[in-house]
């Protein structure tokens, strides 16, 4: 099946069991009827600090959030003014820009709220086509490093996904050779990235006894091992550890597409990890600048 | 929540575990664009005589069947050819037209025949404008009797439902005292209509024991008593019955609502009734032309 196709159609079954929510977004794709925008769902993004929120939809080459207000939401002036809070706390903190669909009312009132979505995506778009910066939803490029390298930056909201650890080390210019011990390989890369990063490629599969485990908001992660010693081991090695991690975690999206994935720039948590639990990462940043575009 | 919203959404519902089925069906309504255009799923359509055939969509106010042939359909020739048979079939049988969406291709060309059905749609909304002809979705006229009272027929796929049964009387001129017996009601009307035609309202929900079974392509209704004695005797007493009834039965719709829907007119099957299952009755028309219109 063609992948657009594919996509859209999956995330489409991914929110049927929510009605409305459902409606509007079937009706967003198709009156935006562009397949050159890419519409994702239940986005992570940041609120405040250590506090963040997830939307019903988000278009990520706009930075636009849409939220489906179900009449629930005008019960009482509290619930009203603490979505109007978590707006203000998602769009300053985020740069992103967030729009709700008022349900309250029928067909037509939902109908013109999107038509007006419609008209401002359509109005971004021709901006950033004037511009020249419009960047079309192409998903063969979310797999393609070379896309990236030539982009110079990579971020979590660009979905990249690759097929392969080979396809890391192009990325970043290192010898994939240097990732291979006999028949195995190393779990990530040998050497630094601009002498302080190191790069990481965790499974959620367990790979010769290690698992590892991306949180629902994909801000943590959990590095484990089946036997106790090792993960003890583990963590004390970790102990006290300033290593700083750029993160390509493997695992299975929606559409049941595995690939490694961009997650970010994470740090040692030396309050979350314990020898029981294991050794935890939390995300710092979610975007990175890739050295070659730095030495250009 | 509003009645249209509330349908089309169960629609979208109804329909999302089909991938495609139900992408062409979101797009096909909201490209419409037009919630005075009704559109129903999963429609039961004569085939050849005693054969019918279930189509995905139907637009009633057209007479227009949509079928999405996902690409196993074109497999084979053989496929290939019985698609089309059973194609002219419908439409030599139905006088409906039956339009197929061929979905090998990727996204633009599934839009592409979309765009070109709602082309057809809007091309037949104005000529039925021209004609006056048009007769927009209005859902609280289906269950409105003196809105078909006024039309002087009914049929089928006019998903005519009524609260009531006083409002199946008001229908027919009829006195709705003669319904009552004590606390109880009958189940059908103690005159005949026309002289000829009886009126029956039976339910899926047992009453005083009795409980009645309509199939699936709603042809057949089968009469049955919790008691095999009663059961027993009901089918001696229509034994070689010639009785014609119109029938409105009782039951919940895919959106939970529950009414006395008007299944068609139904005689009495001698093949299928038997004393263990009861007495059957099968669909032999699908239209009815109202004693009120005839006396104008």
């Amino acid at each position: 099946m063609d992948y657009k196709l594919e996509y859209i159609t999956k995330l489409f079954q991914k929110t049927s069991k929510k009605a409305i929510e459902h409606y509007c977004l079937t009706r967003l794709w198709h009156k935006l009827d562009n397949d050159k925008v890419k519409i994702v769902t239940q986005q992570y993004v940041r609120r405040i600090s250590e506090k963040y929120a997830l939307t019903d939809f988000f278009i990520p080459q706009f930075k636009i959030h849409i939220e489906v207000n179900e009449p629930a939401h005008y019960d009482s002036n509290e619930r009203i003014n603490e979505d109007q809070k978590r707006k203000e706390e998602i769009e300053k903190s985020s740069g992103h820009q967030l729009i709700f669909i008022d349900c309250r009312e029928d067909l037509s009132q939902i109908h013109n709220q999107i038509d007006n979505i419609v008209k401002t995506i359509n109005g971004l778009i021709f901006q950033q086509k004037e511009n020249g910066k419009f960047e079309p939803w192409q998903p063969e490029n979310e797999r393609n490093p070379d896309y990236w390298k030539s982009k110079g930056v990579i971020n979590v909201f660009d979905d990249i996904s690759f097929n392969k650890i080979e396809d890391i080390c192009k990325l970043f210019d290192l010898d994939p050779q240097k990732i291979k011990r006999g028949f195995l390989r190393y779990g990530g890369y040998p050497d630094k990235i601009k002498k302080v990063y190191s790069l990481w490629w965790p499974s959620e599969g367990k790979r010769q006894g290690w698992q590892n485990f991306l949180s629902e908001d994909e801000k943590e992660i959990v590095e484990t091992h089946v036997d106790q010693k090792k993960k003890a081991e583990h963590y004390q090695l970790h102990l006290k550890s300033n290593e700083i991690r750029i993160v390509f975690f493997h695992h299975k999206d929606f559409l049941g597409l595995k690939g490694y994935k961009f997650k970010g720039i994470f740090m040692y948590d030396s309050k979350k990890s314990n020898p029981s639990r294991g050794t935890v990462w939390k995300q710092i940043g979610t975007q990175f600048k890739l050295p070659t575009i730095e030495k250009k």
